[in-house]
């Protein structure tokens, strides 16, 4: 069993790929919906919040934790490897590595929440990999609430404004790879890919199950059941779930108070 | 000493103008900035919250609670009464009274958050004074977001083509009055006013002040001091805080762990 955790519904696109690696394997996610978002809360707080969702997860027998978040792989990562005993994979790693292959002129750009902007996770992990990249950073604070409030369509003005905002720098520094570094932003993937045409974007929770491969190895086959849990209601999450899975989720949700 | 609460900064702008009618009588104020937004929260989530706020205002020698939240108001008032033994003034009530006075045309409009909406307060306020009000009620999911993100600026291209879009409802019903059920919308009230031309604003932060001077009555001089308490990071509240209250605080601000 492996366990996965968002601030809310985010996660979910990581869940939709780590299920494809991992078919036959037992997830369970949890998402703070009591608690979103933790992109505008401050370090301290997303390092409570992260290590609460940690301990929960673990009242389950996982073998491993995904960190489904970009904000809290970007600023609470190393706590939580710090006190775990199991794999903690956060999705600033694999997104990385992805980016560096993918990119032919050097000039990687990185969007996230204002926490993972200010932490520079994903500036240091590129520099690690090759010194000579270029890393352009834009918090896109606004992108969240788009997606979370309906703002999806292909053609929605409004998202298409605060992409041409959020992004103008990205053109500016010729960025050809773009990591979005915040999982509810392949959720607005088109709007993006219209104001950047031609650039490279990373999908974080594709990575993230990618890396998760890599350090745990394939599945377990412990009957592939999938459990939800959340700390607001669920109705609301089920009913938002389908944005992010792509398909109406399966599998029970249960309320938690953390 | 008077206490006031909100999810996070809106409240604020009622603190403000409670300072106005009470320059002389000690204020508490706490932010739930670790747990905001509350107005897409679940109703139980949000009584919630709401009951642990209280509980911790409570802690201080106060005489009265401002539920300064269009969220609490309408979502968790009765609740808030049901425990308390010291007066609880929401912004529901006087807002509904100042718009069914300045209404000409008894076509009133309500904008909120989510939760706020769909609890019909506002609408069943202003029905009990006058049932022949036609009420339209529209929940704004994305201006808490514009303005806790900076898109605050009158001539905001994205803030003004999000008021088109919410308040479109609001021109062809003709209201005449728009009560802003969220003490955050006051920041744009000038892009609200380009898109509703003529139509007069109601400030719940602003009613909110008057109404609890009608319910406990003038100052009870005790010093005039302020103190400020939060869920996260106080710095980040200090730089936000500016734009609520129109000048920068003044007096202490802590970090409280609810």
């Amino acid at each position: 069993m492996i366990g996965i955790f968002d601030s809310g519904l985010g996660g979910l696109t990581a869940v939709r790929e780590i299920r494809k690696l991992y078919p036959n394997e037992s997830l369970v996610y949890f998402g703070d919906t009591g608690r979103v978002p933790y992109g505008t809360r401050s370090r301290e707080t997303i390092v409570k919040y992260a290590l609460e969702d940690y301990k929960f997860l673990r009242s389950f027998g996982i073998r491993a934790v995904v960190a489904a978040c970009g904000t809290v792989s970007s600023t609470a990562l190393d706590e939580l490897k710090a006190i775990s005993d199991i794999p903690v994979v956060g999705v600033v790693e694999g997104a990385a590595e992805a980016a560096a292959e993918t990119s032919k002129n050097r000039k990687i750009g990185v969007i996230g929440t204002a926490a993972t902007v200010r932490s520079g996770a994903f500036e240091r992990a590129l520099r690690e990999i090759d010194g000579s990249i270029e890393v352009t950073s834009v918090a896109c604070p606004l992108f969240v609430p788009l997606v979370e409030y309906g703002f999806t369509s292909p053609d929605d003005e409004i998202t298409a404004m605060a992409c041409e905002r959020y992004l103008k720098t990205m053109a500016e520094k010729e960025v050809d790879t773009l990591i979005l570094g915040c999982t509810h932003y392949p959720i607005i993937s088109s709007v993006i890919s219209k104001v950047l045409p031609g650039v490279k974007l990373v999908d974080i929770g594709a990575e993230s199950a990618k890396r998760l491969m890599k350090v745990i190895g394939g599945e377990v086959a412990d009957g592939g059941e999938m459990r939800y849990y959340v700390s607001d209601d669920t109705s609301m999450f089920e009913q938002s779930a389908s944005v992010f899975m792509g398909s109406n989720i399966s599998g029970s949700v249960q309320r938690v108070e953390l």
